[in-house]
């Protein structure tokens, strides 16, 4: 058939998926050494608790798991969901303030369904998750960004931006953000809160990695320090997940914000998958019932922790200067930056195609911009690589430059 | 918060869904019989054979069904529905040519984002499944409608719609469609697909109910006999789902369809929820494989069978010229409509209220109609009321004509 004969919606064209897409593609080569994902390492997937809960879910209630289930998400998993937010600091949560989406991808997609009409303006952080950028646009949002630094979101420049640009709504990954791995300090966290308020403009925190620390727990979430802001819950969306803590393929995932917001969201999931897998959600219920998830967090944070610290040592003793970068306190990420010292390659992108020759992967950080790119940047994943791994990337990545 | 200061997008302004949702707000009543659902019975689902596919999956491959995994759907799993659409007379399709979905829910919501730009036409049976009006909606279609008679949706008037209107595409549920439990004939069958390619029109076949014969098999799916239409398969996007036969609650389904939109699908999944749970979908691809479907496809085919003429039966008796059907010969639903005759109530939504009070619940046809809605009509599902309840069920509706 004629592919120009389909007649396709208008929203297609304001998304391009290529730039990394076309690298993956290139990860199926024999023996790469890959930092490119950005997924867990499925060996830390605790399979026995996961089988356990998936068999206690069928066998206590299986009509519930295997049924239809309320759009809104399977109610002893929101109880369950609101007693782990708990332990994190978010007080005054009820399971009604909560809808449970199929990964927090779809909460992303909910939220941009839900408000984003054609020409609308969004701002997220430069860099941030590219599946983000590329969900809104498929809304038809111009989405522009606000700099992030080594404290996280710029939130002078950002409040600036609101001010000027009046947008839908700002979305944040404030804790380890994919790809900066940057920690928001206490005090922006506020100031974003404040601002949110003062300009009566909603504020969406992605929170999937803020329980992935190696030292101390990082500053509450956007959505425990509300309780401290008067009136920033009114105009504060969070979106949590269990994918990188406990199982992607699970697809649980959930979202909080005001009333009107949920319902609406609710609505929208309706007509989108109707609602997200009873058998995954009760899964996860009783895999959170258990008790097991304090083992589980306490094993995958010290095993990051490890190859983030073997990564970062790595880096530096392979490249040097060559290369600049925060070693992340939490995350699955280093965010490095191409210095240009002494004449060297400082275009990730070359570096990338050059990297992949010499067997080793890593994402370029161009697209992860959905204004200015900065060219000289790249994300390398520590997740799924064990330390011989790590070691003998970086030796690979060393080879690239010279490639 | 003043519910007003959210900036909604307007897309959310053309879908109403209170008419049903008030209705099943009603029935939770306490011994309410329910003929209102559209879900299969879950004391019928397999249970052992689910929790046995589940374990294995979690035995034999853990990464693959607790990790991320690709957008497309778990290659396993897609080789399966092949082979299971394969003996439903479906020939040359190869495991590329489908993708899975989160429920044939999200197929539906893939092509509204793939296709529809506010403004379209699309034109589905009337009366059709009302989540998609609504989902069709919410991309901003114009939805009209083609009638259907005891021989499905009538190709006659559906060439001239499309001719008139050049739709985008055009929707059909053609074996024991939802809520008409009407099923097409071949001949007809045939002019859609033919109608499909003369006006090079795209043609969906929403297809959940297909395996619920109680007879003899009903004609060949669209997409089985696309095969004997030459350059339909170009025009044709089929929609398959475990949901009625197996378990809603794993959440999969598929979508097959030319090649370009399948791709473009694929990329608006990525950003709709990343992938359907892997979760699910091994544990699909396990029950599949271990051969278990055919006996429980003949279990539930029995049952339901049963049940169905058990209503058809109750029905008439009780309601007598009251009411007017055509016994169904497959799928969840009967269909009908009130007559007047003698006098007697002849509006659905009043029947519907006057039967909760004495009852037993069933849903009004209206909104059912994207289009000139027949207030006359109701929709009466048999499939999760055991034989004693349908009949106590036929007598309180009885009872209701004259409350």
């Amino acid at each position: 058939m004629n592919p120009s004969a389909l007649p396709l919606a208008q929203r297609l064209q304001n998304v391009e998926t290529s730039a990394i897409r076309e690298l993956f593609k290139l990860l199926g080569k024999p023996g790469i050494i890959s930092f490119a994902g950005g997924f867990p390492d499925s060996a830390l997937f605790d399979v026995d608790g996961i089988r356990a809960a998936s068999a206690a879910a069928l066998e206590s209630e299986p009509g519930a798991a295997l049924q239809y289930g309320a759009t809104e998400g399977y109610n002893p998993l929101r109880e369950q969901i609101v007693s782990f937010m708990a332990h994190k600091g978010v007080q005054a949560l009820s399971p009604e303030q909560l809808i449970v989406t199929t990964g927090s991808q779809q909460a992303l997609d909910l939220i941009g369904k839900t408000l984003i009409d054609p020409g609308d303006t969004v701002i997220v952080e430069g860099p941030t998750f590219l599946a983000t950028i590329q969900c809104f646009r498929l809304y038809g949002a111009n989405v522009i960004t606000v700099p992030v630094d080594g404290d996280g979101a710029r939130t002078d420049r950002l409040e600036q931006l609101v001010a000027q640009h009046q947008p839908k709504f700002v979305y944040l990954i404030p804790t380890f953000g994919n790809p900066s791995g940057a920690l928001m300090s206490l005090e922006r966290r506020r100031a974003a809160l404040e601002m949110a308020v003062r300009h009566r403009t909603l504020v969406v925190e992605d929170d999937p990695y803020g329980d992935l620390y190696f030292g101390d727990a990082p500053p509450p979430s956007l959505l425990a320090l509300s309780s401290e802001v008067a009136g920033s819950r009114d105009w504060l969306v969070h979106c949590g997940s269990l994918s990188k803590v406990l199982s992607p393929g699970l697809r649980v995932g959930w979202m909080v914000g005001p009333a009107e917001l949920l319902g609406k969201a609710t609505m929208c999931k309706q007509f989108s998958d109707a609602h997200t897998s009873t058998f995954a959600q009760a899964t996860a219920a009783h895999y959170l019932k258990a008790g097991r998830m304090p083992a589980t967090l306490d094993h995958v944070r010290k095993v990051y922790a490890e190859r983030a610290r073997a990564l970062c040592a790595a880096l530096r003793r392979e490249l040097g200067d060559a290369i600049d970068f925060v070693e992340p306190q939490g995350g699955l990420f280093v965010w490095a930056r191409l210095t240009g010292a002494r004449g060297q390659l400082a275009d990730g992108n070359v570096l990338a195609r050059q990297a992949i020759e010499q067997g080793v992967a890593f994402v370029p950080g161009s697209p992860f911009f959905a204004t200015d790119p900065d060219p000289a940047t790249l994300r390398l994943s520590f997740a799924t690589a064990d330390l011989p791994k790590i070691e003998e990337g970086a030796a690979r990545l060393k080879r690239a430059f010279g490639a």
